[in-house]
């Protein structure tokens, strides 16, 4: 097999994914890959691996002429950074995990890609062992993906599946969570949203080629979710998912946003339970497709990295066709969406900025679903705030050009017009 | 991208799946390939493309020193199976989707791949959209890979789904699958498991390196499945699915072979419904993983064809690590299988051959649930024949190891030891 090289890899970290790792390309030996150094920070912790195996100074690894491919399993966003651009700069392939790290630096790494001409492999970072970023880019080019749909975090996913199984309340729920090593001690990363976040804006880039800030893209967590939303959801035959979504309109531009939102039982994603992660991809050519497995641990984050490695043996790197060998589409916030909003009080919801209201409940809890412009989300926060919980109704965006068809189908039902 | 070249490409055929890529291609300029020339059998067919682009002359694709690729999507085995071979010692890369010409000629394949160094792809001819094979190229190394269960047969599937949703029966469904477009007019290959056999041959090289011809592989249809097996699976709350299945055991062997089975509504194959396909991978790193799509059809055909050829361009090929970098492990038929069998009478089942034996049920269309040793279902087909329908247990599989105490327990329960 000409075109294979020897892999010599420098690691960063060695918590459990880059143990994991470790152990894993110990039992792969017809990899060609062999771990030369790992750079960790604290030198007194005792390792399961040879003591000179381990240095604290990550120059040893990014200077050694020896090492072609930097591995980055950290968890700090800045530090991993910089060892990024040190390595691309240094003139080696890099494998990274971290993905609020290129989150927030995407322009600069897709930069240093094309700059140094060394592949920059993330596969990890996107649904661990669900091979989505690798999909985007071998099965979907530009201009046939209609939608990606995709729960990536597994934490909140089974936060939800309690909730919606069990009837944990949100709290109890998190705690049970947390017993299991499924969400963090500090949660907020995750339930919050945030996490998703992350990785729908790269997921973005290798499914359309749109570069754009985290912070640009309308997104929140299931903080607000209560469980009489899920009873509302068990009522309706649907389940709560924390979907993160995009989907090219009729007039070219996306749609993308990360939601809570209310998913039919054939819906694939309603499929993924507990702590699993799911991707669905419509496309013109291969259709409907669904990819199911675990969205986290170190196992599951190790066989990614793996496969990153793998795939530089033959020289493989991200093309991003779409945004290198076309014209990316642009994010838009000009659209409607069918969204049901639970409150404790009908002042904390902005009625008149409501297109048209078509269910309301009173109680204790009260909801309402109705249609909303998505610059309603985007320009303020007050559906994040004093309680109130926004869940997407399922198939919930509605483009411009059916608005005004389906208004008035809805003021006939309502009896206002006819 | 400095591995990248431009692909010239000699394509056989002009069925639904050629024009579907000769289609995709059109609408994909930045993939830099293009079709330079395209061999039909009957030139008085009318084509929707330029007239230039066809000849009837094989070899003038084949001799064509411009042309580096070519793409086989013909019907017709043994022709294929020529066009291949030459092309592989012409020095070109091949992209194929034939299923049965690569099941029968497995062997031969795998060597002209070694003996004249080109790159054989066939990912449209396992499971279509659906990135089986370079999953398991890439995702899963020989002792990592615990099982694999699949549906691999769109057609299968959709008769199966219409006979347990809509409660017709197996011709009804059959007639209506052929309406629709979803089985053959001959429909023997889809319906007698031979078209799931022949892709579980190949699929069986990717996942563990086992090279068998597809006669030594225990496999059947649903030819003899009833109604009343629709009727018995709802009760019990499963559903009846034609799964390609294979599984390491514990002595190191491979446990392998193609037959309807009761899944249960937790197993992801229960999600696959109508003509979609499905594959279950479980592996000691990445767990579970499922994916999901359409598993025929022009455009999906067309689009893994098309991840092929771009593959192509990166000089990707095939490893077959499982093959050369390993010892590969044996297929064995020295395990149990706890099954249902339905039958019209008595003496069509051998009920000597059964270990024990764990419900009856009397009745017009009588059924028994038992334990069998494999080696029956190999060494004869009295479970295909007089009608029997066989359909595995959930979890049909059962080591040596187990089976005596699991015998032991079974005779306790029935009251006959103690």
């Amino acid at each position: 097999m000409e075109t294979q090289r020897q892999l010599n890899i420098g690691l960063f970290g060695f918590g459990v994914v880059g143990e994991g790792l470790y152990r894993v390309l110990e039992q792969t030996p017809s990899l060609q890959a062999n771990i030369v150094k790992v750079c960790i920070k604290d030198p007194t912790k005792k390792r399961n691996a040879p003591a000179e195996l381990f240095t604290t100074d990550r120059n040893i690894l990014l200077n050694d002429p020896e090492i072609n491919v930097i591995v980055e399993v950290i968890n700090e966003s800045e530090p991993a950074f910089e060892i990024v651009s040190t390595a691309l700069k240094n003139g080696k392939a890099v494998v990274s995990a971290s993905k609020k790290m290129i989150a927030e630096h995407l322009p600069e790494i897709l930069e240093m890609q094309q700059k140094y001409n060394q592949p920059f492999l993330c596969e990890s970072a996107a649904c661990a062992s669900i091979p989505v970023i690798r999909n985007l880019e071998e099965y979907y080019d530009n201009d046939l993906l209609h939608s990606i749909r995709a729960i990536v975090n597994g934490s909140t996913n089974f936060i939800l599946t309690k909730m919606f199984e069990d009837k944990l309340d949100f709290k109890q729920a998190l705690m049970l969570a947390q017993q299991l090593g499924f969400a963090e001690a500090d949660p907020v990363l995750d339930v919050e949203g945030w996490d998703a976040l992350n990785k729908w804006t790269f997921l973005l880039t290798h499914a359309y080629g749109i570069v754009e800030k985290p912070e640009n893209i309308v997104f929140n967590g299931i903080q607000n979710i209560k469980l009489s939303d899920a009873v509302v959801a068990k009522e309706k035959n649907h389940e709560i998912k924390l979907v993160a979504q995009a989907k090219k309109l009729q007039n070219g531009k996306v749609a993308a946003f990360v939601l809570p939102q209310f998913v039919t039982h054939d819906d694939p994603l309603a499929f993924v339970k507990n702590e699993f992660n799911g991707v669905v991809i419509e496309s013109g050519f291969a259709d409907k497709q669904f990819f199911y497995g675990k969205g986290a641990g170190s196992f599951p984050t190790a066989s990614a990295v793996l496969s990153d490695i793998s795939a530089l043996r033959y020289q493989y790197r991200y093309e991003y066709k779409k945004l290198y060998y076309h014209q990316p589409p642009q994010l838009t916030n000009e659209f409607y969406v069918r969204t049901y909003i639970s409150f404790d009080d009908w002042k904390h919801v902005p009625r008149d900025k409501f297109e048209w209201i078509e269910e309301w409940h009173a109680g204790e809890r009260k909801y309402l679903v109705g249609v909303l412009h998505f610059k309603h989300l985007q320009a303020d926060a007050w559906w994040k705030e004093n309680n109130v919980s926004l869940i997407l109704a399922p198939d919930a965006i509605i483009e411009d050009v059916e608005i005004r068809k389906l208004k008035k189908k809805s003021l006939e039902l309502a009896g206002i017009v006819d």
